[in-house]
């Protein structure tokens, strides 16, 4: 914008002209860098594993090039040993699930393929000079239609995109260039050998220096989600109930806790593919072998069910036509009552979840909401708002409705975690509590294999489902 | 489970069982195939662009290797035609605009590492065989930490982050191999060629054949989302006030139409990332050049608001405590005249916004539903049901209060489905029309303009917005 002329600017020479926008020249360039240093600053303070990742790249790629610096390593390799510096960039990836699965197909991928590669150029060299590129160019041409036609399965592409990539390039490669080189079966060699170091440098990198484990940063997304629409409840009741009152004061602490379950609505995606790479990881730290990462999105899935319907409360707090407060008043107190009790539900799930502890203490929230929740109806029931305006009474009852509806969901979660809970063989944090409560069929089952530490048969079954 | 022992099994001898397995092989082999074969011809007949992309995809290749198989070509790259192959592998994607993304991408980041890693090379060599190591190993170090923490910049991720990956691969090729192969210059110019080479081979295949515009799919799938949320509202008022009467049969009919809108919820991502690959096309049949994309994912927001909505409408249908027929029959005719025209307003959109019309047409069903909404809320004044238990009236009257929250929605898609209509200049539908309605900003700018076929200028505004 700055080059364009205006009136006042057209009657100074070009040399003045050129001067000014000279001597802004620095002021800019300033702004714009303390721009970016502060940006800078936030991404590294928001997650300082960001840095981290960064400097581990920079190690493992420092590491495999010695490789070229050192004589007998280099006489081993040659000028492939590229390849193992070209696998560390494209496989070292934030967490270990992700370089686990990214090496993995590479590896696998450049296995199966060069074999096939040089099969296929053995096979063609049988059809003479003239024959052999038009068999390959044919075998190249069915390879990478199946396989990128392979790419659009929905269960493949979530797993293995990368290794039918990798399976096409590898083929392609490896029986091209069988015509012009005749050690197909050494280059084909050396490509494998090269990508098996490299992806193990990133492995053991991404493995040994500060792992980001995946599988974690899902089951705390999890717990996130929950607690963020617990704050929820926990400013609903004031919010709503005391609007007119007091709204400068409280509104100001509560706007933050009122809208962090806007990012819980669009959570969907980012959580499955964490389920994605969850799966790559070995067992580690509280997190088996074969930890059940899709109940994850079962809870995921539920927690969101819960958010759409927290959408529809939200929306009442900013609505057109608001029920008078002393109608509100009425039922104030069990709505007040319902909407607390649900975010200690919720907080309690969290923070148990959270610990990998398995308890039903939240159950006490539950029910205790419910409770509030019987009078709610009774109160409803007893016309006492007979004399109003049903247009004005429809919010307050809306709003009472969605909170019974929410109780219904949290308990859905409720029984979700406990599944969870279960399949995952979290430790146990009331075994004293259990046997009081033998209300549900999961109950009964918890009983009897509380004292059992590890139930492998569930987990077992539990993922083959 | 096949390998497992049962206690019948164990009492045939080994060779039995062993026979049994073999004969059931066949069998399963042959429904595991046919599975294959059903769920691939599936997939082929819900999107055909699936099976050309694939041919697409083997042709270039076949085009590529063709460096290998002539002698004149061959002599030209030698052994770094190569590159060419790998190149087309990973930059041919699905869309035009993923692939000219990525090959702008790698084509810049290769031109620029490449120059920066021959820079390297040389300052290197100053410092002597036994600094030229350490000194490159810094400079890797340096420049892999930078551009790997540059990569976490949402920005950069979302335009540039293939780019940054090519560019720390091709400064380590570069500046790494430079210390074993002294023709640093000859190498990162042949690799550069060979990448340009096939980096255009892909965009010649994926522009001039069959192309698929994510630009295109972008507004498809915005518009289609419009739909199924008109077909919701189509079909809500007669499932949610003849639940009782005729279940059976009306709802087979609706039940496609009312669960469509659940794939809506959770569009926000996809949209994103077509948006994010849309903005790399060039202009293409409706579509010009700087297409405000950006207003699309506006359109998506509204839209999937409105769905949240629908959502907690949805709910109402399957609710344990539903209002009595009888009390329902007294607001059904208002509730479903503003369903109905909320359908053919989102519908009518959907219709022209689909074919690139600029009209208000929408407006008179808006306009309607808002006279239906008016007398609805008359009706809810008149305390209609003053006998009634309010607990069984709270879900009619949160049916009503949500299908006028609604009628807000709608209005506001409307205007951003204005808005862009005007920024991207689409063809003018009623100009006629427009006269008669100057009840809003945007429509009285809208008459200005009526005749200019193109007005540039607001593209521009509003893309540089």
């Amino acid at each position: 914008m700055e080059t364009l002329t205006s009136p006042q600017q057209q009657s100074s020479g070009p040399i003045t002209r050129g001067c000014q926008w000279f001597k802004a020249l620095p002021n800019k360039f300033c702004d714009k860098t303390m721009e970016i240093v502060r940006k800078t600053k936030k991404l590294g303070q928001d997650d300082p594993r960001r840095i981290v990742h960064s400097l581990k790249v920079g190690l493992a790629l420092t590491l495999v090039s010695l490789f070229y610096y050192f004589k007998p390593l280099y006489d081993g390799f040659g000028d492939s040993a590229m390849w193992a510096v070209l696998t560390v960039v494209v496989v070292l990836e934030f967490s270990v699930g992700a370089t686990l699965g990214k090496g993995f197909n590479r590896m696998l991928a450049t296995f199966v393929a060069g074999g096939l590669g040089v099969g296929a150029h053995c096979l063609a060299t049988l059809a003479g000079r003239k024959g052999e590129p038009i068999l390959i160019a044919t075998f190249v041409f069915i390879i990478a239609v199946i396989m990128t036609f392979m790419r659009f399965f929905p269960k493949m592409k979530a797993r293995y995109d990368y290794g039918l990539l990798i399976f096409i390039l590898t083929f392609c490669l490896v029986s091209v260039s069988g015509y012009r080189d005749d050690q197909v079966l050494k280059m084909a060699h050396e490509r494998f050998s090269t990508i098996l170091v490299g992806s193990c440098a990133s492995l053991i990198v991404c493995i040994c220096v500060c792992p980001v484990w995946i599988g974690e940063d899902l089951h705390n997304s999890v717990v996130t989600n929950m607690e963020k629409l617990g704050n929820f409840f926990q400013a609903f009741g004031d919010e709503y109930f005391e609007v007119s009152e007091e709204h400068d004061q409280s509104s100001e602490n509560n706007k933050s806790y009122l809208q962090g379950y806007r990012s819980v609505l669009t959570s969907k995606s980012s959580e499955e593919t964490m389920a994605n790479f969850a799966r790559w990881e070995p067992g580690h730290g509280p997190f088996g072998y074969r930890h059940p990462w899709k109940m994850y999105l079962k809870i995921g899935n539920l927690t969101r069910d819960c958010a759409y319907k927290v959408e529809a409360l939200n929306n009442y707090l900013n609505c057109k036509i608001q029920t008078p407060v002393e109608i509100r008043g009425k039922i104030q107190g069990q709505c007040k009552r319902v909407s607390l009790e649900c975010s200690r539900a919720l907080k309690e799930m969290a923070s148990t979840f959270r610990k990998m502890v398995r308890t039903r203490s939240a159950i006490v929230h539950i029910d205790s909401s419910k409770e509030a929740a019987e009078e709610l109806k009774t109160l409803l029931r007893t016309n006492l708002w007979e004399e109003a305006d049903l247009l004005e009474i429809i919010p307050a009852a809306s709003v009472a409705s969605l909170l019974l509806e929410i109780i219904e969901c949290i308990e859905k979660i409720s029984e979700a975690v406990n599944e969870l809970a279960k399949a995952a063989a979290f430790r146990n944090g009331n075994a004293t509590v259990l046997p009081e409560q033998p209300d549900s069929i999961h109950q009964g089952e918890a009983q009897n294999d509380s004292n059992t530490a590890m139930p492998v048969p569930h987990v077992a079954i539990i993922v083959a489902e």
